[in-house]
């Protein structure tokens, strides 16, 4: 008998990922129908319009084949041939060849580098050991490989904000482990608040869950609020008075709009305040930020506060799956080496860093006024990151699902509900990326508000 | 308190993965301080020399950056710039976005079309469906999900053989699943045997596992055989018998150098015993063959007689981690679909295609002959793959793990002790590949004559 989905484990069943889910596969119908989709559930800058790094491109086609750099000497700039040259050198076979577990052992010394450099602010002069750096397929793999670790048994909990980014409860149920939900505070902008974690720890203690870690997204997904550094310090205090590994989602650390905010990493915090205690996962990618280069799947974990024999086990299962994928590791590279003022290449990177940020930060706030402009959805600041999450009053007893489905089939704009991030009993929410080109926000604020304005 | 070995669970603890275990990482540090070292432990030919196609990095390269196709057109052969623009128009938005959680959709057509034109031979007319098709980070990734489906409790087990690659059995161990041996007959050139399939089930019957599927590697790894259609058959009706699903890891499918012996695929001779209650999960890589693009991470599994409701569990579990890396599903698409007589590029393809095979079969004749000149050591023919696994006679007491890393110490070569993939008890063995240049390969086997003669 064919395997039937009796077979499979609770665990694969109840895994939900919502930002891929029922609404996006309809969407996928709809569009092999011939209805016109704004696909806003995931962000994917380049699905809508976003043009990847004349740079990075030019970087990385010369790595695929270098011949073009003899062929075509004329196509790349001076600074574009010594970067690939250096990258194939040090690569020793190019990108074709298995690299280490880890990671190109150049590449991890060159995100040290960029993780000294990033951090060494406020009195803190930073170091990062590159053996302590893991190169990964996108953020996403690294995020798993450290719950993996964390979640050693069905009693271990993680705790993750509500709202949340799902691929963390996505996993955690996958690997078998418990979900502790904190709740974000809404109303100060989607802040964190003490009392609400230590109620979070408190539900999990009664129910015999043994707490691992905390899942913390900085600037955040699906909230688009960015943390203050008191707000950082409360959850280290927090993270050592519980004994928890701290997971920092720290890959829309380039996605702040605001004026006057500043990213700061927890590894910059936990230096500045001495914190050796407390294991720190981090995670970076070269899907966000001004890259947005989501189909090539770079990114990055570096761990801290963690003893050689943990690294060791981290290194094995990274060995497993033998390597990241070469070109997202040359990615990652090219993301904490960019070019610098002087070489032949730094005007337009600089100038088309500067379109896309500026461009993310107009359409940031166009969202955020546009949806509170509509009677019955209100929207925290936009911050960073790339989302909204706002909130919605709807009729007594219907759910943001079905105002999302119906959302979808009325306008062809696609949002996923609240739901699948998680938020308070009694309240409903939808989350959108901020990444269609202006003129088709102002479509989309246009057909949510006329869609809200009659649904009932 | 930091994270402590004693805070993770056994299933990490106890996975290994011998291919890059304690000796790669000894083999590393010798390098570190100057010492030559071949690396014979991994099936990664570009490290070795060999050249990736030109035409598949041309195309990689133009699909990194459109363009070159008009600032160095003279670099690009008119079929090159087409499959490129083709690729680029099919796929949307290039490279730089996600893809649909299963992959390219062009892609997945591609690759049921190649399945179907590969399978239709010997009376069958084969048909594949591009929505059973899923991209994969390398074939690793896919023997992962599906090892992850068919893994749903504490007692479910998997037939591997013995020896077998230690993806397998890794990945069992982490997944928490029970590992079911089977003996390859090493007297018989490493062949299947049907005695040995069911002493293996009786036995994991007698513990209480509940056998959920048998992995297959035709041709093999480490044993470089190649399955008959008699042994097949055998296996599938085993699997009837037995309700298991089959996994089939045939990623050495071009790797066969024995004249006149033809890759089968299982997927062929199901359709031809019309088979439609055995689950199949057949894996391809773009990391061997003539491609050895192991750092791309390129690959596909396709399934086969599982409901739909499954299939939506297996996408599900795809999405989580978003997609498979888009240089590698390009990569995959040019596997199955590369130039084609007439074609500007296919002169040159075919070359390097032939050199790239004929030096591999070259060189697997070599060393089997080789390792067979050496008194105490007994190498099977290599009819296939990229691997050679003699068995060794040892003074009584010693170790193939003692052996192989006195053999690294003392030469230089980096071969992987038996041990690390299975093996009778009371035998002893070791995994070389068959990937140094030849003039390496003289190097290789008189390094190890001149070892074994004198160790003890």
């Amino acid at each position: 008998m064919p395997l039937q989905i009796s077979d499979l484990s609770d665990a694969v069943l109840h895994t939900h990922y919502a930002v891929r889910g029922p609404i996006v596969a309809r969407a996928q119908e709809l569009e092999d129908h011939g209805k016109e989709i704004i696909y806003c559930n995931i962000g994917n800058p380049q699905a809508l319009g976003q043009k990847p790094l004349s740079y990075v491109r030019n970087v990385l086609a010369a790595c695929e084949r270098p011949e073009l750099l003899k062929v075509a000497n004329h196509a790349f700039l001076d600074d574009v041939r010594e970067k690939a040259r250096y990258i194939l050198e040090q690569s020793r076979y190019g990108i074709g060849a298995y690299s280490e577990s880890k990671g190109l052992r150049f590449v991890r010394a060159a995100i040290s580098e960029f993780i000294a450099a990033r951090d060494s602010h406020d009195g803190v002069a930073q170091a990062s050991n590159p053996e302590h750096v893991y190169l990964t397929d996108g953020a996403s793999k690294g995020v798993q490989t450290a719950l993996r670790l964390l979640i050693a048994s069905g009693n271990d909990g993680i705790l993750i904000p509500i709202p949340q980014y799902p691929l963390y409860s996505a996993t955690i149920t996958l690997y078998g482990g418990r979900q502790i939900g904190y709740y974000l505070d809404e109303e100060s902008g989607w802040g964190l608040n003490e009392q609400l974690l230590e109620d979070a720890m408190r539900r999990a203690m009664k129910e015999g869950i043994r707490a691992r870690a905390i899942v913390v997204i900085n600037p955040g997904n699906p909230t688009g609020s960015v943390l203050s550094e008191d707000d950082m310090r409360m959850v280290i205090h927090f993270a050592k008075r519980h004994n928890l590994a701290i997971l920092a989602d720290e890959v829309y650390q380039e996605n702040i709009y605001k004026p006057g905010l500043k990213f700061i990493s927890f590894a910059h915090l936990m230096s500045k305040i001495e914190e050796r205690e407390v294991s720190l996962f981090s995670f970076h990618s070269t899907s966000k930020g001004f890259f947005g280069e989501c189909g090539q799947r770079g990114g990055y974990m570096e761990v801290r506060n963690v003893p050689e024999e943990v690294i060791a086990q981290i290194t094995k299962l990274q060995s497993v799956a033998l390597c990241a994928n070469l070109p997202g590791q040359v990615l990652t590279y090219l993301m904490v080496s960019p070019p610098v003022a002087g070489e032949p290449s730094y005007r337009l990177f600089d100038e088309e860093r500067n379109a896309i940020l500026s461009e993310l930060g107009k359409r940031a706030k166009m969202m955020e006024e546009g949806l509170n402009r509509i009677p019955g959805i209100h929207c925290q600041p936009i911050d960073g990151a790339m989302y909204a999450y706002p909130s919605l009053s709807l009729p007594a007893g219907r759910t943001d699902e079905e105002y999302c489905m119906t959302l979808l089939e009325a306008t062809g704009v696609c949002v996923v509900p609240g739901s699948g991030f998680g938020q308070k009993p009694g309240t409903a929410h939808f989350r959108t990326t901020i990444l269609p080109p202006t003129s088709q926000i102002e479509h989309v604020i246009d057909a949510i508000a006329a869609f809200h304005l009659q649904w009932r």
